[in-house]
Formats: structure tokens, sequence, C-alpha cells
């Protein structure tokens, strides 16, 4: 039986399949993966974490399989996460999509990894992020998570990435609709794919006038910024607009030259700095908020809930008693 | 200045001022809100509780609103919550729909009230399922939560619903984005509303179709039906697709018997009481995780973090290790 030691050891050298096995340990929360999350811990912080996100049939997956061309041109090593249900990543998609995935799937610099949507989403946005954090130990100099733009999951995946790119297409009220799910307040790049399609120029135009209306503020998306008091920052970020046509690589040099831009400006205001402060203070937050979860919910304090359920609805207790009673079998709190 | 108690006793007497402000309360979480909550829940339990969802666009608040008339028609009186924040309950829309909304507004047997979709997601579904509550435990026999399809919230208002009525419009494309945003999953009745447009038929078809492919399972759609490992259910719930015109009332009394059909199929089946024992559930576990959540970041423990991200950063702990800290400082977890 190969231990956990030994496992984390050939992580270490380099190992691929160290490297899937422990991404599955992670994704499916199996036992111990928190003692291996921290243990790697130490030699995370390195990658440079990318957003992708945009509605379904934006064409999210071509456009990240050449961006990711683009980068290993540049000599770096990227890992890929897709988050997306209707991404070819994870087998949604038309054939041909497929074989283009292929073609950076078999590149040694190249890793990619699919997670499924399954289960709570809350969750999966932290498993994304772990999963992340995996790929950063094991030497990738850029982790790309893609995500389908249509919830809660995607702006909290989004909160860990230190660019978000938010594609859309021509296709009329497309912008509207990622506006009103959000997706353009996270937004640090807006692609618009398919740009060969009718409509490109005028959704370019009214995405940079809806922006210009909403008066983004300086470094507006790119972080938890509210909380950061003590640290202002002059610059502005202008959002780019980026006319891309994946399928034919048309646009991806751009694209990748904004997300470098974008990358120096949050190298020189110092929000780069604060967005891995915060993704630390999630961690953590995170191991206190489950270990108490853990604890509260454990021992027999779930067949006691059964058991408060029925009371309650007899009359017998109010709901806050019936916490109460749970709570004080965990002692101390 | 008006006690709580007096507020309370103003609410118990019928008085529609004082529901507003424990609603208003509530909603904004203000001090004393689930002392308040816990007072009246012995009143709760009666109303029936619908939720309608769909698409931007969808005429849901039109639906609604004709759907309450046809309500107090039998007598009902009805309490309507709107989380949508393209509804012309919220004030998102067009004046001739704000003016409808406004015939039943007057109407002292209907109690309309919005409610913003600000700060975290989560946490509306929760505030919602609480105003729901006031409602119910105010005495209106029906309960409407009204919310745009887009994401987990409505997914989890729904839960708390004992109906989920999903409206779509004839346009190509929305019953499959309504299938892909998990909206179909948790319908007990569709509605194709706007039927007098092109394809109303074929999308009703269609939607019947995807949805025997999925091989819906009796009761899915009808709360956690995966616990209920006691309960057997020999009916199966047919999903009843109803199209509507609901700015001329057309099939507005069709979907009231639709809902009627449903409700009286819950209570023979016992889905009903197995509804209202995992509210009961959710609300006990949320109080909970809440006091918990307050225990572990009040005191010292904001600050500690602070610190406690620094040395992470610098190598110094392990997020692990940061977090024992913290739970080290509320003793018994």
């Amino acid at each position: 039986m190969r231990s956990t030691e030994d496992l984390i050891k050939r992580f270490n050298s380099g190992d691929r399949t160290a490297l899937s096995r422990i991404i599955t340990l992670v994704e499916n929360r199996e036992d111990g993966y928190s003692d291996i999350l921290d243990c790697i811990f130490p030699k995370t912080g390195k990658a440079y974490r990318i957003g992708v996100t945009g509605p379904p049939g934006a064409g999210k997956s071509t456009l990240v399989s050449s961006l990711v061309q683009t980068q290993r041109s540049k000599q770096m090593k990227v890992g890929v996460i897709a988050v997306d249900p209707t991404s070819p990543f994870t087998g949604g998609a038309l054939l041909g999509d497929r074989i283009r995935m292929q073609d950076i799937g078999c590149d040694p610099g190249v890793f990619v990894r699919s997670m499924a949507t399954r289960g709570s989403v809350g969750g999966l946005a932290e498993a994304a992020g772990d999963v992340a954090d995996v790929m950063d130990a094991f030497g990738y100099d850029v982790v790309i998570t893609e995500t389908v733009g249509v919830g809660q999951c995607e702006l909290d995946i989004a909160q860990t990435c230190y660019t978000t790119v938010v594609v859309i297409v021509p296709e009329s009220g497309d912008s509207v609709q990622a506006m009103k799910a959000g997706l353009m307040e996270i937004a640090d790049i807006i692609v618009i794919n398919k740009s060969d399609r009718e409509g490109a120029d005028k959704i370019a135009m009214e995405t940079l006038a809806m922006m210009e209306l909403r008066g983004r503020r300086p470094g507006a998306g790119d972080g938890p910024g509210e909380d950061g008091a003590g640290e202002t920052c002059d610059e502005v970020w202008h959002l780019p607009v980026v006319k891309t046509i994946a399928s034919r690589g048309t646009g991806i040099p751009e694209l990748y030259e904004a997300i470098e831009k974008h990358r120096e400006f949050l190298v020189r205001s110092g929000l780069l700095e604060r967005h891995r402060k915060s993704n630390v203070e999630a961690t953590i937050r995170g191991i206190v908020e489950s270990e108490l979860h853990k604890k509260v919910w454990s021992s027999g304090s779930l067949e006691k809930l059964e058991g408060l359920v029925k009371e309650v609805l007899e009359g017998r207790k109010t709901p806050r008693q019936a916490s109460g009673e749970i709570l004080s079998t965990i002692g101390g709190v």
C-alpha cells in the first residue's frame, strides 16, 4: 500500500500520476485530503490564477484551448480546471471540440482536469479552489478555471482568481443576461468571441457603455476591495474588450496581452498581494467552519435532531429551543 | 418606545403595519429578529407555500397577479414575496404591469412584499423563507414566492415551497436554458406563458418529452425525497404543462386547479408532512450554524485571523495550524 507520504513525495518530484491522484482525493473530499492540502500549501502561491466564465455556448473551452497554446509558446506550464458542465473538457460537446482539447491534453506542460458539478454548489467552488492550489503547488505557472456563468458558484470561484475573463458572443441579449447574472461586475477583461458574427461591434460598444454607466471603481472585480481600507490605489484598470474568433485563433495574442497587462497592474497596485491575502484568509475560514460543522453534526446530535423536529412540529418546542439543545451537546459553544 | 411585545401583540391581532414592520426586521436581520421569529413560530404551518420561478421576461409577475385574483375569488388570503429583481413587484418593469400589481395590492386580503437581492445570495434564500414564515403566522392561507430562475438561490427557495411552478415562454431555447439551470428538476407544474406566441405547442410537447426522458421519480421535486427511507409513495405525480396568457387571464383557472391537485397529491402521499418536517429541520440547522458562526467569529478571533494570515503567507504556519488556533479560542470545540 502506498502511503500518503509516498504520494506526496512522488507529487513533489513531479509525478503526474501522483498529481492526478491527489486532485481526485481533494475533489472527492476523501479521508486525509485536508492533511495533504495542508502539507503542500507552503509550495502554493506561485501560479497565476485566471478565471474564464460566460454563458453556455460562448465558446469558452475553445478560447481556453487557444489561450493555453499561446501560453505554452511562452514556455508557461498551464493547469486547466473545467467546472463547466457544457464544456468539451467535461465531455459535453462536439467531437471536433474534444479533439482540439486533446491537442493540448497530450502536451506534458499542460494538465487538464474536469470537475463534475454534482453535489452542493458551495462545496464545488471550495473544491475547485483547492484543486487550483494542488496545481499551483505542483509547479504550474498558470491555473485557468473555466466555469459556466449562471450562478453563485462562478462568482465564488472568480473571487479566488486574479484575472477574470468574461466571454460573451454577439447574440443580442447575451451581455444583458451576463450583467444580470452579476458577471460584468467580476470581469477584468471582456471577450466578445465569435466576433465574425453580426453584431460584434455593436455589443462591444454597448458593453463598454454599460461599464461606463456603472462607474467601475478602481480595482473593482479585483477581489474583496471593500476591506482593504488601509491600501489605496490611484491607478484605474480600464476594462478592455477583446474581440476573438477562438476557433481560428484570432484575437488570442491580444487576449494573452490583456491578461499580462492586468497581471502587471495587479502587481503594481498591490492588489495581487491583497488577493493572495484574502485567498489565504478564505482558506483558514473554510477550515474553521468545516471543523465546526463536523463537530456539531457528528456524535449524537443528528439523532437528537430528529426528535427535536418532532417536538417543534407538535408545538412543544420552538426552533430556537431545539437549536439550543443541539448547541449544548458540544459543550463550550 | 414600542416594545417587541407590543409589536407582536399588534401582529397577533391582525395589524398589517405590525406585519410590515416585522417583515422589515426579519429581512434586514435587525436586532431581535430571531427572537420574534421564534415567538411567532407556533402560529406557522398553516399557509400553503407556492414558488413561481422562471427566466426573466417570462411574465411571472403578471401570472402571479392573475393567480392571486383567482385565489381571492375562492376567499383565500394571499401573501406574495417577490425576490425577482426583474419583477414589477420590485419596481423593475413597465408601468402597465405595476398598475396591474396595484389591483391586488389594494385588496386587504393580499399582502405583497418585495425583497432586494442585495448581499449574500445564500442569506437571501434564508431570509425569504423567514418572511414566508411571518406571512404564514399572520394568517395568510397561501404564500407565493416569485424568484427569477438563474441560480442556486431559486433552488434553495423552491426547496421550502410545497408546489413549484416553473414559467417559460415559447421562445426557442428557453426550456433548454431552464433545464440547464436545474429548474426543470424542481418543477411540479410547468407553465408555458404567452402561449399565443408561435411555438407554444411545440415547446409544450418538447418539455413533456424531456421530462419523460429524464424519467421523473414519484414525488420528484416535492422536497428532499432521498431521506424519506421509511415512507413510500406509490402514487406518481404526472407533471402537468399548463398553457397560459397571463395578461388576459387565459389558463389561470387551469393553473389554479393544477396547484390544488398537486396540493391534494402531497397531502394524500404524505409528502406535505415530509416537506414540513424538512423545513423545520432546516430552520433548526440554520439557527445552530449561525450561532456557531457568531460565536467563532466574534471576540478576538477576527483580529487574531489577520495575524495568522500573515504568518501563513510568510510560510511560518499552514492554514490548518492557523485554523486550529482560532478554534482553540472558543474552548470546547
